[in-house]
């Protein structure tokens, strides 16, 4: 199923506005508006027209990018409006033909990356003043409602025609990929019962039931939608505490340094060992001292180290995830000083206030839980003169294992630091230390108590570290372990994980990382979907799917 | 994969102790020791042999009666002891080779069952007063591991061979799949990077360490080790607040009339219709006054209404999901009086403490629930003559969608009552009415105060029911209605209504079929698993397992 219309070439996930082909970003502020407008040719590949304002992973690509570019580059944005300016379409969703032409992976990937997006905008909603609107002014259906479901208000046009639809199920034999029924539920508290006859229905609901099942939240007739948006919009943005003026700062390219086998940035490096399937991550903690008043940061701006590092951290990961499939194991690593970063945390402590400090905050949060996501195993490699030191050991915490050498001739420390205690949670609502000791909480109070580094004996002895080997066992237990792992079922691998990393309470967010998409990825295997005859394979030809009735 | 392993006859779910062929069950009163003593060649079909006591759905089929039987007929029973009467070798899980030929649908359904049964050990543990010992006495690998994960205490022999273990990565490239892996983490809490080595190395854990990563509460040497069995299962029987010396009831055959297009019980009947794909479920109201102090209900016994009726109703559903996997779509519908109905709900509130009484609405709620886990679409149809008052409205709550019909000439009403305010909570620990108004709390004390019968517009008005259509519109409304699901993708239906049924909290109970179960039905249509070259199709070959190590 690896056809012409999964892109083969290395992707980037870099772009910026003066480049974006789908959106258009414009501010009035407070308020911004990003209107979609797919250009049909502009696809990743040439196989499919994006129709109808749908989507395929380049479009995504650059929400996610606006998304981002209005938290840090325009602080007076305090509410984003979403709509269409495509005549009486709103946006149809992903695009089918794409899906339809897709490896498996590649639609695994395309829905995580757009589920992490809409979870972006909620992001920004909950933590970061901005609020949004869905103006849906036209048909709206599948990812195009998903989209509208991750802003906080969707408000609709009564034009007689207009419908906000899931149609994936009764039209493609799929769920929508996106959380749409995890937020139908959960986010609006639809009835279930009438989600279960909206989620069947392909032409959708619209109008007065529309807001009776609480699907949206109004509609308003084409003669008053704009006003009522706009008035609307500047009602939310009136609830923000972002500055009404403060400059923002420039994200400037990455520009890493890609060869066949590394990506090399400023403070992060990925290197890849095709013959192993294994990469290693390492990332740099600051080479000098780093700004330490919020007005400093902002002159710092994009180069600040902690915002620099997790910018390319997270490109790294994404490269990685889409990239490089065959990766299985990524060896995790950091070189510095423990100090400053430690310096670094007490800046982001001191000043989480600040609406870049709290912006960079986030987005460490996001990269981290964005690790979390990726379907590969981590072993964090503690090892003499690295700097697993406060937000950089989340690093470790994030691993599905670490190892610590302990070697009396060469100190070896790690160190927490007010970031371990809940700047940096995880998509289940938890602390990683919470999350670790759910069986102890008291020793989560009881190391970030202690303001020492911990050793290796004392890492391992508090449970901080998995194994502390020791110089003479080191290189073959590493060794053993990376190896064994790669020898592993990369598909049980991936379900182990998903299910080992996220204990403790579940969120709407591991909600839909965890059984909606579960369930997804169970449906794009099944020959009712991806067969010959299955419904994604069927729709739009002249040919009816037919299925396999067992029920399962 | 319909191969001869799964069983093409109609499978019956009924058993009773002297049929058992795999599990001895002996009483010492207040404790009683159910010990697995697997026969061979005693599996459900003879293409393999139950080796080393591993299990078929056969032998779980008895480990459910017996606990089922534990709590009705032996209410002087207080603890129960799970073990082993093979040499050396406690439970080596379910039977690979059993796995390996059956179809996927079979595997899901075999796990899913098998899942239930160790959620009823721990709903007697919790509810019941009965608390459950798994002593290990020799290797417990996978599947029976995952059984004494559901004990209250794993008490593992400490003789320098028998260890836990969860090989099911390592080894056949698919997931532990009765929720070892939630239940590691999530209730032992296990550390999760402990938890990712323990997950990935085949011959397990023993001794100490099994101790200290708390995979199991103690070890013992083979000296001590019936001793210190006996003294733990002692202390936990005194923990308990069952009686002494009550006489339990004894649980008689249900003896159905089994024809190939019904099953017919005294109170509940299921009627297939195979052209159309659908079964019509009925259950019948009290047809006599039925016994209202606890003295009379032991009296009545089996016969009680309220235990035979869902006695019947669970064994119906169970009959459908296996042996009936073409009918997707089940019409859900009551007939008798309502005031009966309100009479026995009145019994079961007011007498709940009775051991009795609280074993009978806590199966009603596990029937429940074993519907609401059952992947067909239900449609309930309230109609004239029909009964959906109180526990038995709680069959239309627990529907997919309802339909009432309103025919002023043909009164028609639904009642609610304290039963549906508690004891009959869902998976995700909420009541269906609280999950039903998660948007509006309020409505549920405002439903529960009404003492009144609801009319269908009334039922309607208040979001009790889905839709309420006038005799003329009925018939059309709802043929459309069942036609158009029979029409959809019965994957699709699938996952969306386990996505759709559980909004709301998650639990461990709605982790293990969400989350763990998603992910294990996907692995089992991964070519890694069950491909030519899968791990599960080469176990126990002479051929190595062959990856594409693609990750997704």
């Amino acid at each position: 199923m690896d056809t012409a219309t999964t892109p083969q070439a290395h992707l980037s996930f870099e772009i910026s506005p003066d480049r974006y082909r789908h959106w258009k970003l414009t501010f009035d502020a407070p308020v911004a508006t990003l209107a979609l407008d797919v250009q049909e040719d502009g696809g990743l590949s040439s196989e499919y027209r994006l129709k109808l304002n749908s989507y395929d992973l380049g479009v995504d690509i650059e929400l996610a990018d606006a998304i981002q570019r209005i938290r840090f580059e325009h602080p007076e944005v305090h509410a984003v409006v979403i709509t269409s300016l495509k005549e009486r379409i709103f946006c149809a969703g992903a695009n089918i033909f794409m899906l339809r032409g897709s490896s498996h992976g590649w639609k695994v990937n395309f829905c995580k990356y757009t589920n992490e997006t809409r979870l972006a905008i909620e992001d920004a909603s909950e933590h970061s003043g901005i609020k949004f609107i869905a103006a849906v002014n036209g048909i709206c259906a599948g990812g195009g409602y998903e989209l509208a479901l991750a802003c906080d208000e969707i408000l609709l046009v009564d034009d007689g025609n207009s419908a906000v639809s899931l149609p994936e199920t009764p039209l493609l034999g799929v769920l929508p990929g996106t959380g749409g029924l995890t937020r139908v539920v959960d986010k609006r508290k639809v009835r279930r019962d009438l989600a279960d006859f909206f989620g069947t229905v392909a032409e959708g609901v619209k109008g007065k039931r529309a807001v009776e099942w609480r699907l949206v939240d109004a509609v308003y007739p084409t003669s008053q939608f704009k006003e009522r948006v706009e008035k609307r919009a500047k009602e939310l943005a009136g609830l923000s505490n972002r500055p009404a003026t403060a400059p923002g700062i420039l994200l400037g390219p990455l520009s890493p340094h890609v060869s066949p086998d590394s990506v090399r940035y400023s403070a992060v490096s990925l290197d890849i060992d095709r013959d192993k399937r294994v990469a290693t991550l390492i990332v740099r903690g600051p080479d000098q001292a780093e700004p330490s008043t919020p007005e400093a940061v902002v002159a710092r701006g994009d180069q600040f180290w902690a915002l620099r590092a997790f910018r390319e951290l997270d490109d790294a990961l994404l490269r990685l995830r889409i990239n490089e499939p065959l990766i299985g194991t990524v060896v995790v690593k950091t070189e510095g000083d423990s100090a400053r970063v430690l310096a670094v945390d007490e800046t982001l402590v001191t000043h989480a206030d600040h609406w870049l400090v709290r912006e960079i905050v986030h987005f460490i949060k996001r990269t981290l839980k964005r690790m979390e996501l990726t379907s590969r195993s981590f072993f964090a490699l503690i090892e003499p003169g690295s700097c697993f030191a406060g937000t950089l050991f989340e690093l470790a915490l994030a691993s599905d294992r670490s190892y610590m050498l302990d070697d009396p001739d060469r100190p070896n420390t790690i160190a927490l630091s007010p970031m371990n205690a809940g700047p940096l949670r995880m998509s289940n609502g938890l602390t990683r230390l919470e999350t670790r000791f759910l069986a102890q909480p008291e020793i989560v109070r009881e190391v970030l108590a202690e303001h020492e580094p911990f050793d290796p004996q004392a890492a391992a002895d508090a449970g901080l570290v998995s194994f502390a080997p020791d110089d003479l066992d080191w290189d073959d237990e590493v060794r053993l372990a990376i190896e064994g792992r790669a020898a592993l079922s990369p598909d049980a691998l991936t379900g182990m994980e998903a299910n080992l990393r996220f204990a403790g309470p579940e969120t709407m967010e591991t909600k839909i990382f965890g059984r909606l998409t579960a369930w997804q990825n169970w449906i794009f295997q099944r020959p009712n979907a991806v067969g010959d005859k299955g419904a994604l394979t069927s729709y739009g030809s002249q040919s009816r799917p037919e299925f396999d009735f067992k029920r399962t």
